[in-house]
């Protein structure tokens, strides 16, 4: 089971200039064969069906860990993609609908990203098909499996450095700064585990693709702290046994890799706006804040939320603040 | 992001006689539009796409602190599932594979149990179908996704007492006497928050299908705990504003309703043994076991595993037992 | 627009023997590729998206009016499903869920028959994948959509025949020997049709499969009436132009094509009994029926039920109405 | 089984200005997940999977009869879409292939429209994915399907008034300014039944999401005539028993509800221009209309054709017109 | 099994300027329902599947031989998709990330063709929907699918011509001129076949849709040569006896159908060049050449490459040339 | 393009008797993620997408003549179904439907084996999900996709043993027997790519899964021959630089690899007889031998038909020939 923590792992800047095609780009990370919902399931499966667990329990700490973390993930590409349509729509309350409010957006990006969904991330591709429980690999074969995520990850690396070819948006070139980071961190982690398990030396296939990761200028803070050797344990009191295999020199800088025995701190999430014409979340928002505060005093909570977020109002910048009247 | 703790919600029995056509069925409870990865995944996303968090913050923290919990329950069906299989096949290391030892499980239940998986659990319905990207309703309209909610609730339990009614092996028995009445606190949280909203009044529509939970044995161990009327908090510091909405009494027994500041404790999983002839987790485990040991001693970890598991050998019993030379 | 009448085309025999696996193969009728969803969908798609009508009356005539036959084809269909699975499950009011009720159907037929329905059809074929709008060919070519008609009736007539060699459930015979015969007029209409436009002589094709429509047993009682050369006018007043294309001698039987100039007098369906271990009206449906008929009287309609059914109580014979206590 | 009306059950305005783009919009409203494709379809198989119909009459004939209406939503969406695509390629007989007449539309909107369709609706969504069998729900638990019932609808309101936030051509507003109409109207019934069988008071969830009807101007003419409080029954003599349902006030008005025994009289339909350049119905369909007065004449038919269409040449109006030499 | 070539069945015109919409356009004849996977798939399998081929081996041939000459069709499909790709993004070595170096691409066209491929051709249709088996009919009932064949093939004479409608790159032109003469040959010869078996006379459907082949510019030098009335043999002795069935005079022309006795010598294919910033080969393709040249040494090959290709650097001409500094 | 040569790669048992459950666990060597079609499909895209292939022609022409060899494998394992499905039904010619002919296969295997084919092989799975394009990985970046292709064959390896430890049919193991040591070929072809463009010494990773070749008894009769060392050249010309990677110690036997610079002769294919009860290749398919026979002699071929097969009659023994009255 888990425990939820309101932060994100790495911090994203607030919205600024609205962008619904990147939009759509960035959902390649999300659900696409393998974005980050492939990365969390097949894990997460993998650590469930792990057979005779005693038995190899280095490799499975390793296994839940990483699923573990890769929660996170989902969560941060979903924040980016909600922070890139930020603004694609008018942002005041109760809009007039014979203005044509969605007009701006009609063929622009992902038409689920306004009809079906309201402004909000989608478990589906750059092109809209939905994530589906195909791309999880789990054999069931220890080596096998290692094999598989080994492979999924390099995928999922190329996938970021194409999204950030692509796209400049603040939000998506933070978010692909570093994700780059982390999972190549998992790149190594799967590689040791197999060299451990066989002898196979994979971390000759450093970097996959060939394009050091020192190149990409937002990888490069998350590489000054020494985020890319660093496993952390995303557990309370478990998965204890990753140190047995997360161990010996990064292949690509020669550093010592390093367990870090509690989550990253990370930082709390904007609060992304209301966007009223696609009724998020309703057509005249003060309403549900009206009845919030209520409940909220009726519980003997206090008058001010008691969640962080990183930004009053959204922290809007740019063009998005502009538009708000 | 998230922290994961090594435990079931709940304990599950122990492996004992191998069904694996109602192994089947179980899947529907994972992979199924009305399954768990479902409940998961809706809320999870809702909880992403929230915009206005700070005006809306108890509903916030109400769908975020749900979907954690829901982690959980697709954990306990894999479980579930993992151990029916369980035995299906020979449990001795390198089995010889002219004497055809998947003879037995051709044509019975999935076939991907066998040929994708290693006996293990799928991200895919009761006739295999896998789960999709497309049973996430997340509108972010807030009224609206919680009506969607209420309404995946109730198709949850259907599935739940189906799955109940046509499987008897004790690990489904005790899956589903656990699932219906968690499930049944959800339906309670998103009715009391629509009628927050609203002032519809759903309770009425308890319970639905319209079969009485006492109905079922497997339950009143958990109603006798009063679990059907707590909702953990599934965080260590955050969602602290659930208690602004889940109060009141409870539809079916009048009794009122609680937040339980924390987690449940749960309990250990079976540490599942080997299935060698489908390589889960290889065809001669044992290497992997001595490899893991030999790692373990170099990290300077103990001799012994350092994780909880609920029974030494899996804590074999009946027909599996007798099959293990 | 339609209207909707309470009648099946043909009578179908009660509910006999259940027969799930039976029932599972009768899906490839409904919602296999050329299953009768597919014939309804592809001429309902066609005539809607039919251009210069006025200047092509007769063919638009033909393909809208055919298309409304075809949706009495998708209820039979249903309707001999439904028949089929009746009895699978105890018959009787609250059924206690510890007798595990479905057990007698796990892994027999499709599961989704009992673990999502209630006992009834399913837009899915034979193997439950679902029909899908992929299977619609819709060009707007009318020459090309004629071709797709006649080869989709052509393998329509293939499933029907293999189905009847499958199952001899007395249900999926009548159905099959009635589809056969109006599945038959489809093929020589739009084969007719396609004479017309082009002088392509596809009545030579007959019969294809090549097996007479005579061998069928259930298929003479038809032929006696000259079901197998009459084209229903199914409209109160429209599609009066099918004459202009509808006409000449049968390519099998040599007699005259006839128009009739309205539809079918058709008969009542069997008003198939509870199933109250899938919930289907209800876990206790003699609550519904105390509403029902409560509200019948404050609306000032009689005691009776105003509807017209076959069969009082379903008019069960066989092993099913053994099994209700 | 039915009979078809070649009506629309409203008037649709005839083709001026091109929409390719607005047009893929409109297929949401199609082949979405909460389209007319589904409303049409769950109801439907629930109509022919309900058991014990006598016992529960008026429920029976309530979601039949809707059904019925459904159908009349499908084909009002299809001949929007075909409306707004109507002068996306040129509209002159045996265009010259070399001059590329598809251009204009190349990566605009949804290629399938032209590259498979002639110009004519798909059984897809927005994005062009098909709708699927998967949409339907059909527990055969009254009170599950109600729900769902009710959870459809209110997605479906959405998908409506997104679309018409998105799409200001003329067929799409008074497309969607009517089906908000009556889509409100099964919302009250389903809400209705539910009351009835549980006492549940879903009337406060309207509207939803909550943005009043009457703020559409397109909506107001239909609420003017009261379209919004009747429900038709689609039938020449079955179906009676709604009016033990659909009764009491409107939940937004306080007006009574009101059930008209017969279908609304509706309006011809516009007899859409030919498009050549994607062969619909032919390259040079002049052939076509020529074969077809031969074979008018043969039968005894007037010249004339006699079905009925809303304008001669589809009422070309605008840059449609200006277009066709 | 085969022998493969490593030529292209008919000259492509080199890179010139790139089209990336139109390239997402000409997906529609590799994985769309009708496009050459589909045919390739469809006699591929049933010539596998054919049963009593030795009683039947005229058709046997005819349908096995086709098949071979379709697996050519996909090949170059895939290298005019390749070719009109080329250029889209720039295409020198080693690029700089941050110069956004796929911003010109972001929502041109399909996203996978940049975000999964590396400018590359894709198993799906025009917008992206993943070639699948449910394409393939294989009944095995040989006039049914000699019907569906010949279905089939009309089906694609139609995609072709409406790409050819819509996309003015001159690689797109050379293929659909070459492809609507090699298809309408396979028209033919399953009409033949038809008729053979049954005297149906499907060469009165000629041509459909009923443009005239000799309208397109691009098929004229193919209709002079004759390549539209010859069947080759695909294999080095196999499938001797088409001769049997492919015989008698060409529908449109009325010249003699003619079996030619060996393949035809087809063109070499260009060797399109790098696009460093999809990786494709590489980011820095000149460490593979380097590579590849020292393993070419150490195997005693030739120091040039033995492999023909048509041009020298791709051949690139027009913008694609500029662009390479 | 291609040549085909009707012979396969390796001789199969006759008919025996039949397995249609078998058959279904074999279409997961055809039409699964990691089937056949899969590796096909993904070298041939991978071949037809393959940038700058002059610089890197050993790795083009290893892909493209692996490409090659793998059709081969899709026949293989078409005609091991099709051989363990003969005789599932009656062999005699027009069969009384009334009899019930399929009733013996109601249930058991694939339904679509029978509804949808004609006793054959389907491009789908183990449970009737049908291959999809999205199973070809091909991102133009080679270093990936060898990284890719090298997992993928893994994959496929765990498939055929556990499908050789499943089925105990004469075609099946001949079949699997054979795919083991050829998959086992390109596993290390692209093992050995990868080691010469980085130095990654992926042949520590053999055996995956870790179970010896040579404990398969019907892989041994391959090893004698030394098929697991020979990468066999598949063109009459191209692709000769296959000789640059294919080279050094095997790593297993640390025997020499070797290039064969041919295909391998193979062996006749059996005629598989007629299945007249589902239509392949009639319902009386004496009459379609007539045809032939008739249409050979007009186009002046031999009476016998010129096409080689492995046996008369489809040298049926066992269970099966009993059947044939």
């Amino acid at each position: 089971m888990i425990l939820r923590i309101d932060r994100l792992q790495t911090p994203l800047p607030p919205p600024s200039d609205p962008d619904p095609a990147g939009a759509a780009a960035v959902q390649e990370l999300l659900g696409g064969r393998f974005g980050e919902m492939s990365t969390l399931m097949n894990y997460t499966f993998q650590s469930f069906n792990f057979r005779n667990r005693q038995g190899a329990r280095p490799f499975y700490d390793l296994v839940a860990n990483i699923a573990a973390e890769e929660y996170g993930h989902i969560e941060l590409v979903a924040a980016t993609i909600n922070t890139m349509l930020t603004g694609a729509t008018p942002l005041d309350s109760a809009p007039d609908p014979t203005d044509t409010p969605l007009a701006g957006v009609k063929g622009v990006g992902n038409f689920h990203h306004f009809l079906k969904g309201g402004q909000g991330a989608l478990p589906a591709d750059s092109i809209g098909s939905p994530w589906t429980g195909d791309y999880v690999f789990s054999s069931g074969d220890l080596i096998e499996d290692l094999t598989h995520n080994f492979f999924l990850e390099t995928g999922a690396r190329q996938g970021k450095l194409k999204v950030y070819e692509m796209v400049d948006h603040p939000a998506a070139r933070a978010l692909t700064g570093y994700l780059l980071i982390r999972g190549g961190v998992h790149q190594v982690a799967y590689a040791r585990a197999l060299e451990n398990l066989t002898g196979a030396n994979l971390m000759k296939l450093f970097p996959s693709p060939r394009i050091p990761t020192e190149k990409i200028p937002e990888c490069r803070p998350h590489l000054e702290t020494g985020e890319h050797r660093k496993l952390y344990r995303f557990s309370p009191n478990d998965y204890r046994e990753i140190v047995a295999v997360f161990n010996g020199p990064h292949p690509e800088t020669g550093e010592e890799l390093i367990v870090v025995d509690e989550a990253p701190s990370g930082a709390p999430a904007n609060d992304l706006p209301q966007q009223p014409a696609v009724f998020a979340p309703d057509y005249a928002p003060e309403e549900i804040s009206a009845i919030a505060q209520k409940l909220r005093k009726a519980a003997g909570l206090p008058d001010e939320p008691t969640g962080e977020v990183a930004n009053a109002n959204g922290g809007l910048i740019g063009k998005v603040k502009e538009k708000l009247t």
